[in-house]
C-alpha cells in the first residue's frame, strides 16, 4: 500500500531552492510522481531547473498548481500567505497542499484562510537543509534518515485523515522519518534547536566583523579555533532566516531572554574568577553532546569527519583550542 | 639544515592529552627526536601512553624533563606556573621550554619568572585540537597545515634567537605553519576566533538544558536543526576552557560586552519587526563565510563533509533549517 499511497499523478513544487530542488530530485529518484512541475519567481532559477532536468517548468505559479494532486510550497516562510491567495482558485478539489517552512503557526494562520475548502492543507517541515542555497544545491538523498515534521490541522474529515496518511507515505518514500506535532509546539522546539543557534551564530559573525581590535583578515586566518563553524551556520539563506525570526518572534525572544541571562551569569563567573561555575557549566554541556551522538543525531567522528573528506583543503584537519 | 635543526636528542612532553599525544605521535612519525619522554599527573594516562607506544614514560615530572633538550608543556593553562616551579631546577642549560596553551600572556607571566635563565622559554599555541580529549584521541597529522603560533620573548641573546629557529623548524616538521605574534595580541585575536565562540556554544547548550518549555530529549531529537553543532563545540575539555576564560578574562569580557550589545540590537529588530536590519546582518555574515573558505580555513563541502563519511550515522545527511 505504501508505494501506491506515496505516488501522485502530478506534483507541483513552488520555489526551487535547496529544499525544492531536493524534493524534485527525491520524487524523481523514488518515482513518487508521474509528473513534476516546478515554478520559481526568479526566471533564471526556472531556466536552471529546466537545465538540471528537475521536471517540467511552468511560467506562472497558477499554471504550476493547476491540476496538481500534491502542491509543496518551498518558498520563504513570509511568502506563503500571498502565494496561497494567488493559487487558491487554481487548486483542484482534493489536492494536498503542504509546505516546508521552518515556522508553522504563522504559516497556518496565513495560508489556511486563503485556500479553498476542497483541498487539504497539511503544513510540514523537514529538518534538513544546508548552508548552500539554490537549485544546484539540491540532492535526492537530503531527507534520508531526517525528521519530517507534519503539523496537521484539527480537521475531522475522513478525507483529510487519508490525505495525512498519503503525505506521510510520500515523506517516508523520500527516506525521511515522519513525526507529528502541534504547530505551536513545533515553533517552540525549533526555536531552541534551530532558530536560537542560528541567530547566535549570525551575531557572533557580525560582532567579529565589527570589532576594531582584531581585523577581519586575522579573524579569517585563525578561524579554525572555533569561529569557522559559526560562519558555516551563518551562511544559510538570509531571506529565509529573516522570515523565521519575524514569524516566530515570541518563542525566539523568550529564549533570547533566557540565553542572555545565562550568558550574563557566565560573564559574571569570568569577572569574579568563579572557576567552579564555569567548569560545572562546561561539564554539563559535554554530557549533552554524548546524548546527541547516542541518539544518532550527529556523527561521533572528530571534527564532523572534516579530516576524512578528500576534497578538503589541506589545512583542514583538526581544530578547537 | 631544516632536518638537523628540527631534530632533538630528548623531547619531553608534559601532559598527555589530545595535544601531548599528537605531538608525541608527530615527533615519532617525523623522527624529530631520538628519545621521547612523557609524563602525566594521572597514573592511568601514564600507563595508557606506554601501551600506545607514544614514548618512554617517566614516573615524575622532574625525571621527565631531566636531560631533555626540548620540553613541551601540554597541561591546562592554569597549571603551567606550578609545573614550571617544580621542574625549574631540573631543566638542563640550553634546553628549549615551550607550551601549547590557548592563552599566552598569563602563561608567560606565570612561567618566565620560575624558569632558570639558562633555558629558553618560547611560548606557543598550535591552533589545532578537537572535541575529543585524552591520549587515545591524538594522531600524528593533527598539526598538518595548521597554524602554530609562537610568541617569543624580547630576549636579545643570539642563542635565544637560534632556539626560536630550531623550534620553528620543529613545528614545521610536524606539518604546521608557524606564525609569530606578541602574547597580548595572540590573546586578543584568539578571544575572538576561539574563546568567544566556545563560551557562546557552552552557553547555548546550558540554556537548552534549563529551558522548561522544551525537554532535553526533544532538543536532542531535533538537534540537526543547528543545535548539534553547538554541542560539538561545547564538548571540548572543560578544565582547559575554564582556565582559558579565567586567564584571558579582559579580552573575553570585552568581546562579550560587544557581543551582548549586538545581540540586543538583533533582539530589538526581531521585537519591532525590523526585517531589513536582520537581513543586512545575515547577508554580511554570509560574506564572511566565503572569506573563510577562500582563505582555505574550512572546507566548502556542505555540512563539513559529514554526509561523505561512511561511518556517519544514517540520519546524518543534511541540516539547517
Amino acid at each position: 500500500m505504501s508505494e501506491t499511497a506515496s505516488h501522485f499523478d502530478t506534483l507541483a513544487i513552488i520555489g526551487v531552492g535547496l529544499i525544492g530542488s531536493s524534493l524534485a530530485a527525491a520524487a524523481k529518484a523514488n518515482a513518487l510522481a508521474s509528473r513534476i512541475v516546478l515554478y520559481d519567481l526568479d526566471p533564471s532559477v526556472r531556466s536552471r531547473a529546466l537545465e538540471l532536468g528537475l521536471g517540467d517548468v511552468a511560467e506562472t505559479v497558477e499554471a504550476a498548481v493547476s491540476g496538481a494532486d500534491l502542491i509543496i510550497l518551498c518558498t520563504p516562510p513570509a511568502t506563503m500567505g500571498a502565494i496561497g491567495a494567488q493559487i487558491g482558485a487554481h487548486i483542484k478539489a482534493g489536492a494536498i497542499v503542504t509546505d516546508v517552512g521552518s515556522v508553522k503557526e504563522a504559516i497556518v494562520q496565513q495560508l489556511h484562510p486563503v485556500l479553498p475548502e476542497a483541498c487539504f492543507l497539511i503544513p510540514g517541515h523537514p529538518i534538513a537543509g544546508g548552508e548552500k542555497s539554490g537549485p544546484d544545491a539540491g540532492f535526492a538523498a537530503l531527507f534520508k534518515g531526517r525528521w519530517a515534521i507534519l503539523t496537521p490541522l484539527a480537521d475531522p474529515r475522513p478525507a483529510y485523515q487519508a490525505a495525512v496518511v498519503r503525505l506521510t507515505d510520500f515523506w517516508e518514500a523520500t527516506g525521511a522519518k515522519v513525526d507529528f506535532m502541534d504547530p505551536a509546539r513545533h515553533d517552540q522546539v525549533l526555536a531552541m534547536t534551530s532558530h536560537l543557534p542560528h541567530l547566535i551564530a549570525f551575531c557572533v559573525v557580525a560582532t567579529a566583523q565589527d570589532v576594531e581590535a582584531v581585523t577581519d583578515s586575522e579573524v579569517v586566518k585563525y578561524s579554525a579555533g572555533g569561529f569557522r563553524d559559526f560562519t558555516r551556520i551563518a551562511a544559510s539563506d538570509p531571506t529565509m532566516w529573516r522570515d523565521v525570526f519575524l514569524l516566530n518572534k515570541d518563542a525566539v525572544l523568550d529564549l533570547l531572554g533566557r540565553f542572555s541571562e545565562d550568558l550574563t551569569a557566565l560573564r559574571r563567573a569570568i569577572r569574579w574568577g568563579d572557576g567552579d561555575t564555569l567548569f560545572a557549566t562546561f561539564e554539563r554541556a559535554r554530557a549533552m553532546r554524548r546524548e546527541v551522538i547516542e541518539a544518532g543525531q550527529d556523527t561521533a567522528i572528530p571534527n564532523f569527519g572534516r579530516d576524512l573528506t578528500t576534497s578538503t583543503a589541506s589545512n583542514d584537519d583538526g581544530k578547537y583550542d
